[in-house]
């Protein structure tokens, strides 16, 4: 299939733009650099070995991870310094352990006493510490211990305390930002979360305890403020497709999102004004339901279409306003669906391919599972 | 694993009632085999080969399938007579050809002229012929000529009279059944399908075409109506597993539903009255928003929870009324979700976990893709 058009695979199929990600990568790493912070992208949208290796500039260290797969897929292919940012799993504790005791550095998380006394009742081989980050929240309202709470800074000291245990670093999400619309909403979230992410720093600098500091989302690290100089660290993930989605926060242009899922016309409907397509929710996901006019994807070139609903394998799709052209849109030919959430859509797929201007490159498959 | 208790799994993780299963297929093979209907399966709940032996009785025999990725998931494993009752997508014809060249009865299905057009173009090997099934909607509204149309009739004698091709069947998916709520809607849909089929069926004998005739869904065939007897075959497919969709529309009681989804309490959030679980729309998918009082799924065995929401790899859940006592949802413990939509939640899965009786017995890999 190498060097020939996208137009020639079977649908539905995600494609990813090779020159985009490399773009949308390479701006990210730039912006870090500049701002003199590490950057640690999240893995949890693509979850290939490919786009990591990108995300990293080929250095295969310091990434983040949504899932213990995640995490073993790249330890298994050479990858280190991976922070499985995901509140201590009772249940998986053991193959953390064993993370923990065979690479140079895999990094927990957690926001709860109750997980500290998990690792206690696990020490490390050799000697080994548990490299652990504190969760806190500063306004996402999702996981974390509240930033305010005199609990959080009583677990970091907790965790600073404990043998065995290493308090690595402090980790505020900032999935707020994702009700911002526009950069000056973006940047209040930015602000607010940085803010109170480095006020918690000088706490614990008070108690004498000095670590590291992260805070993420991609419209955050898309514009980021000033003061996100003074962290360690940033982790964002989403950037490197963007979607819909992000193009609608403000944290990128319709013309940065690097993803498309190509459909095909199958069904013409002129009794209800619709046309059918081969992607159902197995193709793009749910997500975005209600959110665009043009429904769960912006058909590129189409701005009158609207894929109004799915079932498994089949979409519905029918013109905004007015009667639909069906001589514009023969059975057989294809559609672009541009996605509303990229994460969402991409873990659909059992492989993506990847071209540059159209033509194909080769297939990047993520890993799945937990 | 096998042997232990599926409390033992790590979570998220789908798990299937193998006890259920086998009750609930062999429910549907008595109830065809007392209508003297030959049940066609479909497939696309579990696409996995151990559930298809369960559907076939073990003869391998006649299914129907949604993706070409299924039907030749099922070939390649000696499975035969398979329907691909999807309107045949232009960009699979020489692979639907493939299919029909090596298997001794692969059947493809279409609702508009160019389709045949492309069959035509086609011609299988050897002096085979296309096997053809004829969509019609009876009222269903996503594919399908439509029942009352010239067109339909027009349809049927082109392909009976194409060289090369033969009208093996008319079809129609009454999956308007899933607006139901109770047995006598759920039968005044299966009726009126049926009704309709018969009389197309009428027409073309008027034309001296005879062919077989097919209804499905999984409502409808829960429930059945005595016209239905008169029928060649049914296809139903999500009554293997069910779910508390099919429980709400009536087609099954919650007993019968045969899969659950295993997470595990990963948060508390007692500033926000909620909990969080380790399955996001990752494990579960987004189907069913809005549609059940408790949220995205039913948390067995706890009637005042809701799954509020959820992002990847999180879901939020709280009290539909009072506040939550964490003490008896301490981080680790078990909740068990009974999906919404089974056919949702199994895709999302790379595995399933069987058991019997809360013990686990084995896998099953699904697979996946187009």
């Amino acid at each position: 299939m190498e060097g020939q058009a996208i137009s020639t695979l079977c649908t539905p199929a995600l494609v990813v733009d090779l020159d985009k990600v490399k773009k949308n990568a390479q701006r990210m790493i730039e912006r870090c650099q500049k701002m003199g912070v590490q950057l640690r992208p999240h893995m949890k949208t693509h979850k290939t070995l490919e786009c990591a290796d990108i995300m990293t500039g080929g250095s295969r260290r310091c990434i983040v991870v949504s899932t213990l797969a995640e995490a073993c897929f790249y330890a298994d292919h050479g990858f280190d310094d991976i922070l499985y940012a995901y509140c201590l799993p009772f249940d998986k504790v053991e193959r953390c352990a064993l993370l923990s005791e065979r690479l140079d550095l895999f990094q927990v998380l957690l926001d709860h006493p109750d997980a500290l006394q998990q690792l206690k009742k696990r020490p490390l081989k050799d000697g080994r510490l548990w490299h652990v980050w504190l969760k806190i929240d500063c306004g996402n309202g999702r996981a974390g211990v509240l930033h305010s709470e005199p609990e959080a800074l009583r677990l970091a000291q907790a965790i600073a305390g404990t043998e065995g245990v290493e308090l690595t670093g402090v980790y505020a999400h900032c999935g707020n930002s994702y009700n911002c619309r526009g950069v000056e909403q973006i940047q209040a979230v930015a602000q607010e979360t940085t803010t109170l992410t480095l006020q918690f720093m000088e706490k614990l600098k008070a108690f004498g305890i000095i670590c590291k500091s992260s805070i993420g989302s991609t419209p955050s690290c898309s514009h980021p403020v000033k003061d996100m100089e003074q962290l360690s660290e940033v982790h964002p993930g989403n950037y490197v497709f963007y979607d819909t989605q992000q193009s609608v926060i403000g944290s990128c242009s319709l013309g940065d999102v690097a993803v498309r899922v190509l459909t095909r016309v199958i069904g013409h409907c002129p009794h209800r004004n619709q046309l059918l397509i081969d992607c159902g929710w197995t193709g793009i996901s749910l997500d975005g339901a209600g959110k665009l006019p043009t429904g769960y994807a912006m058909i590129e070139g189409h701005p009158n279409l609207k894929l109004l609903s799915m079932t498994q394998e089949h979409g519905r799709v029918e013109p905004i306003s007015g009667p639909l052209d069906y001589s514009k849109y023969p059975l057989g030919s294809m559609l672009t669906l541009i996605p509303y959430h990229s994460c969402a859509s991409a873990v659909m797929h059992p492989v993506y391919h990847v071209h540059s201007e159209g033509r194909l490159l080769g297939k990047w498959t993520p890993t799945c599972g937990w």
